[in-house]
């Protein structure tokens, strides 16, 4: 069977600060400038979660969009909208929330409930402008 | 001269949270629900400044395009961007910071640096899913 | 209490073919073209609700947008989301569900559950090269 | 009937300057800066045109879209795309192609071939960031 | 020479219902929900050929992407555009119209009229939430 | 470290023709028909640079995308934004300025001032309809 890549959008509204806790605060401004602000910044992250894998003889699916939906929501979403990151989320208790960092978590959440078959691919919008994609190592 | 309407689009990113500094936690909660979160959450702002004029015959500008990108940096980015509005911004220490009322401090602030011969409208997106326009009372 | 307008999206998916019932076949192709193919095609709609009405000083909302999007939800999206209009919307039967009908009857849908203090107007995408919008009379 | 407006987009990619010949070459830098490069430089202007009219009760239309599109074509796509409009465009031989101008003459020249009982609005994208919309004197 | 990849878009709106022939309506509908309603629904199906090759020292181009609009043209949207596919599309009289299958069904399509020097990619939108990618095998 | 890819986007405005010098005025018009019009259109290009690499443990950050900001501004917006390809651009004086030929050369000019450690990839839109993808040879 063709191998197909199936893409579903997600979203999350959160904040952050760019902060590394080894670090003084003046050394974090130094690095991260406005982005280190200790009152928090946000963003409207889009999220895009990509999945390669064999079309099912049956279904046609490589992998049923509605259970992939829940899966995003279970994961990612309800963990990280409307959040603080640096706060809330125990991922980034010591790492800093950078969109790579971000990133490189929810491929970690979603790869442990997303079978070995199916390829995976993250790709993360902090804005328009930034962006970032992962596929595991 | 005909009379034209020109935008030019801006955008800032900032943390807020929901909060009627008049209630209490409960309160703040039932009504805003996660919007409310004490350790806020964060949007990219996206945001459209109109102003219809008429067309100037000798420049066939109705506002120098560039002036007014000027104009909204300093007045509305220079203010917002990676900030928190709740606790950076002194427009919103007793104002909550709801998409409606960041559109109608942002119109009063550039109200007041852009000629009354101009009209003035501002549309700000929260999210992709939601925005507002205002044009004053 | 300043009048701001507020914006909701949401989106469908449906069948429709453009018909009508009083012509013959051969007229409704000669007028309508592709889109009478009597076997139907389809569109994922756009839609934007947009209310206007005074920021609510306890608020700051014109309106609670969690409670517009469970009313698009029940009034619009589960009238016509994954429908044929022609076939399963009663206000198509006789009625030509062309673009603008179907703002027509959103907004005549929407307007008797949205309070008369509010000024509602819908915009509806058919294609991104294709849309209306609708205030009422 | 109810009244509905419709819009259909298009668009054209073109060469300008920012230039008035009253003005020596001196004057036109001073107060168009880079958008006075005498060698041109160019857009992708997106067009959206706006009619406002009664729906047709047999047709369901306020304006066939596939003859709006064609009237585009005719009369803007075939005068503008992959022109000089300094150059090539009579309109703009005396005129500034600022995209105020520029939205100015596409209204003119629609106007005149859109029946009276239409209203007519012109929005012009010069780019993502900077755009008008003109309505008629 | 460098090898490039060109993107040309193109769109095409379709009715369609997910069904596999081989099951019941009460299994159709268990696997595929309101997506296989017996009515039929439709999408605004966006489409990204992609062609990587060398770039040619006389042209500049990989590939002349007015052909390859026509291609598109001639081989996708005739086939496509306004139509059922469930009912009026050979290639899904026993195939299951799922967003995978018909990005597969457009590149087995174009993969016989695109020289074999070029590598294809489709990428395909079925919504703007939900798209594929497919380049052979 | 985990390897994670970084986009940046970016924009400029320039006109252009498509000609090859060697060739006739007659065989250019030929190949490239309206696209080689001897006054030149033009272009909202919109660019996307895009960096692979280890995310560094200290920052979060594969490439500190401030900087890669500044170098795309010095290296590409300042060479073509608002310029004249053909006559301004000297890559282009005897290189046809296809959007594939704009990508090479922008991937060469960034290639030189991106240490080696990044693989780097360059997406160059000329319209929202046509564009390229380049990785180097």
């Amino acid at each position: 069977m063709p191998r197909v890549t199936v893409h579903r959008k997600a979203h999350f509204n959160a904040a952050h600060r760019l902060f590394n806790p080894k670090w003084t605060d003046d050394k974090n401004f130094e690095v991260f400038g406005k982005c280190s602000n200790p009152n928090y910044h946000g963003h409207n992250y889009e999220l895009i979660v990509s999945l390669t894998g064999e079309v099912d003889a049956e279904t046609g699916y490589v992998y049923d969009l509605g259970i992939l939906k829940d899966l995003i929501k279970t994961e990612i979403e309800d963990a990280f909208d409307h959040k603080n990151l640096n706060l809330e989320v125990e991922e980034f208790e010591k790492l800093n929330p950078s969109v790579e960092n971000i990133a490189v978590v929810t491929y970690d959440k979603l790869r442990k409930v997303i079978e070995k078959e199916y390829d995976l691919t993250i790709t993360l919008y902090e804005t328009p402008r930034n962006f970032v994609t992962y596929s595991g190592s």
